[in-house]
């Protein structure tokens, strides 16, 4: 059986038992009966469902990898961490991840304004803040006021002019004022699609000379002992561990220097985000080369011997992982709403009293083709095609002959396939591809999975049900976007089978796992399609069901799409209004008709709805 | 001077005159003081600006040269255009749109169901609405409500399930029917990018069996007199002619098949987009290599051609150009917040009295290089640098003799390039390249370039200003989310120079320019950094200074943003408030002055705004 690589990349978080897909829990709830349950509700379209357990899970793996290691290694620094928010803004994340983690020192992360007020309002009493990314003085200032309110916030510092700011700042309040971070600009350079994040020409941080002009700055302006962390990030998704232990070899040293040189209060090393998550549905092609364990146990022993070296206490440890405490929290289900089939059989087939002369080949050659001659006879099926289309583009010949070429040389790709199948011919492998079914999923791409639009990020998909039957057809995937990106395409090399659904008859979804980090916020409105109908799956072992649905937030209506992008909706019923009254041609009774339909139509989701022909 | 390729790019839309860009009309305004204008008014951040004029331009431009090529080749079929909202979507893009193409058969087209509720509400009366994409029966009822309404709309057909629902519903309506187009699957398939949307495996349309199955269903259910129109669409930006005229053989031979096959209320080809806007900033690198009178024509001249060979009528020929249309009407202008001078001089340099003998030996390089051993003392500067830096992270120099080793690379590499700077090696080349001036711009390329992000799509750039004099700084261009992507890099074979401006003393803009395509609509929240400032440029020859400001709309601000993504922005205020006034180390009148500061701050927009040091 088919078991789309779930062992590669689920963690046991999903499982798969009775042909579904299931929440790999004690009860275990099959994700197909959650979305049963709410389209019961009469919810329809794309739908994203979020398990908060999830988020609690992860958090509680990092700790205690890092706890174990600390404790393994005898270890005198701390640990913390923060969620960087740019990962995950949603209230439907972010407040439960907060009320989940409130036994820990798990504080939030904020890239922005907007993002830093959102941890100012959220983050568990005694968890840190950190604020990373560049900042005006008004940030800076938001900051002195979140360290006013008792947060314990550092200030990561980019640039020597964020330094200046927040001297000049400090003179404006009182304390306590917020504790100062410098971001260092490592040599050592990070691997991966996100490499240029770390790098000695990265986007962010000081490089050693401005790491002593930031420290001469400090005493002479009585800020030294607010300095108490250095941060630095050697990009996200990180493969392999080897990258980040050179960079903590050099983090380590310009944090022990930096002691030597009068920073007694620098007692963190933060490490940034770049905890990798396994995407993969295909053994071989992995995108985490090492454990949790040896990630911390890594970062853990390589602080320890430079503490050692140069008789330094052992700092505290920060990290910032965000993709891997998020991605695994949300799941998009996209029902399948169409199968783009080029099925013909010879009943397609309406051959002339007299046909063209290479039509007539092409027929010669379906009728005789066998295992022997069968590569031959396609590669002049194909060569005939060509032709024949070339003569209907001159006017040689008429539509119902172009159908019959396209019939025929189906027929003839078919009977190739059936005769060569045990063999592994390039050919067949090739035409297998172009023969893909399509099929047309209830969603945007661009909305749900902008990564696989910006970066070529592959997704875990698969059905949520029939897993105990062969699927048999290669397939790729349509979205509803009227653009030809909105399309994600699979080789040989890592097929998609799916499985053939009349879905005019019966349901058949598609689950798009670890989309819970970035996939959100980067989530573009193409065609005014906006977020998904997204809801939460609490488990509950005392409930008959084992879950119960929470925070349901349906897609936007077509009203509060249009209000988003700034539209006068009063404005836009109006002239609907104006258009019906205006038409003579109508009569009183079809005006109302008219405006009700489109009353109705202008409060619905922006999604499709109803496919499938009524009985 | 640098011109920064606006001959190749900007059809006279802006031009260069006494050193500031300006707009290329009568009394040309200069863009800086638009700009300096609207921040007199207080606006901060990035700024969006609208040139209705430019939107009226492109339609005008359109129309004439095909109704120059109609009224040449005597050709007997209308034209007639319509706007493919997709691309553009905002209010004060479309709404000027509707109405400065009043006078014009210039209609909408719409790819989704919010997208046809505008387009009933703003189309020109007697001007065409078209409907593409995947539709269900609710999005097709609303087609019939349309066309009830008064509307001219043609449904454009996907798939034969669409017409199974048409069929369906027009037994619920009375008349008048929308008109039904067909969207054809060719085979000859097109060149780019975006070559997908064409070809036998595209998304969309319909292949000949299919065509003819569609003949027959229209006919059984007395609906062939509703079928006008075919449609086909080879993809966007298309860079070269031929395969338009392939794809036009083709239609025009299945357009006079499906007449002849009793088709005879067919009377339209919709040739789709495709027409393509010249991007490029540099010689040779074109994006289109034709002309509009080029395109206009062999559209004409062809299916002129097919009509007369197969003596059938010339049809009428839509368009449904998007990009051409929006691209020039936005101009994106970011202020430049802060250059990462990386210029070190020999004060910087703190040599010991006794240094590791290889930073003696880099010493020495640096003081004896002349123009002959230029290149090798680079190369043995270089080679030293990665070995110090090796010995710090091994702990055996200092982070001040690190410093000395950066700054002494830093003063070799400026000493060859002044040596060398008359030669074009290729050291010197990429070494330029790498000593690239970091330039942060106060916006986000994920919100307002996500071409950029997504595709690689360049967008011209250029200063507003100071364009008399030479630019000297090759640069790279930083946004202010926290994401290493948010960085805009120039190699030596595209390169864009920029001027060495103190941004604590003086301002300086960038703009970029063809942005009014599908930037707006695609455009990420990353960081929760929304739209930038927008308001529309109306040029008007009486006003004193040439044009007036309209439509402002501000950059969201916090509490916005906030609430945007569903938070409770009432309970987000309340928390804040909570903590402030439970911290018990505060006296009543900082409470007071740290909550007036903090709703300051809340209804702020979310952009950088104070950058430089106060006086």
């Amino acid at each position: 059986m088919v078991d789309y690589g779930i062992n590669f990349w689920s963690n046991q978080d999903f499982v798969i038992e009775d042909g579904v897909v299931k929440i790999g829990d004690k009860t275990k709830p099959a994700l197909i009966d959650i979305v049963k349950d709410i389209r019961e509700q009469g919810y329809r379209g794309p739908l994203l469902l979020r398990f908060p357990h999830l988020i609690k899970n992860q958090i509680d793996k990092i700790f205690s990898c890092f706890e174990r290691s600390i404790s393994e290694y005898k270890y005198k620094g701390a640990f913390k961490a923060v969620f960087p928010l740019k990962v995950n803004q949603m209230p439907n994340f972010v407040l439960p991840l907060v009320e989940l983690s409130s036994d820990r020192c798990y504080g939030l992360e904020a890239g922005s304004k907007a993002e830093l007020i959102l941890a100012m309002a959220y983050t568990n009493k005694n968890s840190p803040i950190t604020v990373n990314g560049f900042k005006d003085k008004e940030m800076i200032s938001l900051g002195f006021v979140a360290a006013n309110m008792g947060h314990e916030i550092t200030l990561t510092i980019e640039g020597l002019n964020e330094l200046e700011s927040i001297i000049e700042i400090a003179q404006e309040f009182s304390p306590p004022y917020p504790n100062i971070g410098l971001r260092i600009r490592l040599h050592s350079s990070g691997i991966g699609v996100w490499a240029k994040s770390g790098g000695i020409n990265s986007k962010f941080g000081l490089n050693s000379t401005e790491l002593l002009e930031a420290i001469s700055l400090l005493e002479k302006n009585n800020l030294i002992e607010r300095f108490t962390m250095i941060h630095f990030h050697i990009g996200s998704q990180i493969s392999d561990i080897s990258p980040l232990k050179k960079a903590l070899r050099e983090a380590g040293n310009i944090y022990a220097e930096l002691r030597k040189m009068g920073a007694k209060n620098l007692t963190c090393v933060n490490i940034g985000g770049g905890l990798a998550v396994e995407y993969t549905q295909h053994a071989g092609i992995n995108n985490r080369n090492y454990t949790l364990s040896e990630f911390s146990g890594d970062v853990v022993f390589s602080l320890r011997e430079i503490a050692k070296n140069k008789k330094e206490p052992e700092p505290d440890i920060y990290i910032e992982s965000g993709r891997y405490v998020a991605a695994s929290h949300a799941v998009l289900i996209a029902p399948v709403l169409e199968l783009f089939s080029q099925e013909y059989d010879e009943k397609a087939l309406r051959l002339k009293e007299k046909n063209p002369p290479l039509i007539e080949e092409l027929n010669d050659l379906y009728q005789s083709i066998n295992e022997k001659n069968a590569i031959e006879y396609l590669h002049d099926s194909l060569d005939h095609m060509e032709s024949l289309l070339t003569l209907f583009d001159l006017g040689y010949i008429d539509l119902q002959d172009r159908s019959n070429t396209e019939v025929l040389v189906h027929l003839v790709i078919k009977k190739v396939i059936k005769l060569l199948k045990h063999k592994n011919h390039n050919d067949i492998i090739r035409i297998q591809e172009q023969v893909q079914e399509r099929y047309l999923l209830n969603c945007s791409f661009f909305q749900s999975l902008p990564d696989y639009w910006g970066l070529g990020q592959n997704f875990p998909v698969m059905p949520l049900d029939r897993l105990n039957k062969r699927p048999t057809r290669s397939a790729s995937l349509w979205d509803i976007t009227c653009d030809s990106d909105g399309e994600i395409a699979f080789d040989s090399e890592k097929p998609l089978f799916l499985h053939d659904v009349d879905v005019t008859k019966e349901d058949y979804f598609l689950g798009f796992f670890l989309v819970g980090a970035y996939q959100e916020v980067l989530g573009m409105k193409h065609n005014l399609f906006t977020h998904p109908t997204e809801f939460s799956v609490v488990l509950d072992d005392d409930l008959n069901k084992g879950y119960e649905i929470t925070n349901i937030l349906e897609a936007q209506t077509i009203l509060d799409v249009l209000d988003d992008i700034d539209y006068d909706t009063k404005e836009i019923e109006r002239r609907l209004k104006l258009r019906i009254e205006e038409n003579t041609a109508l009569s009183d009774e079809d005006k109302k008709d008219i405006l009700g339909r489109l009353y109705v139509m202008l409060s619905e989701n922006v999604y499709l709805k109803t496919i499938t022909p009524t009985e």
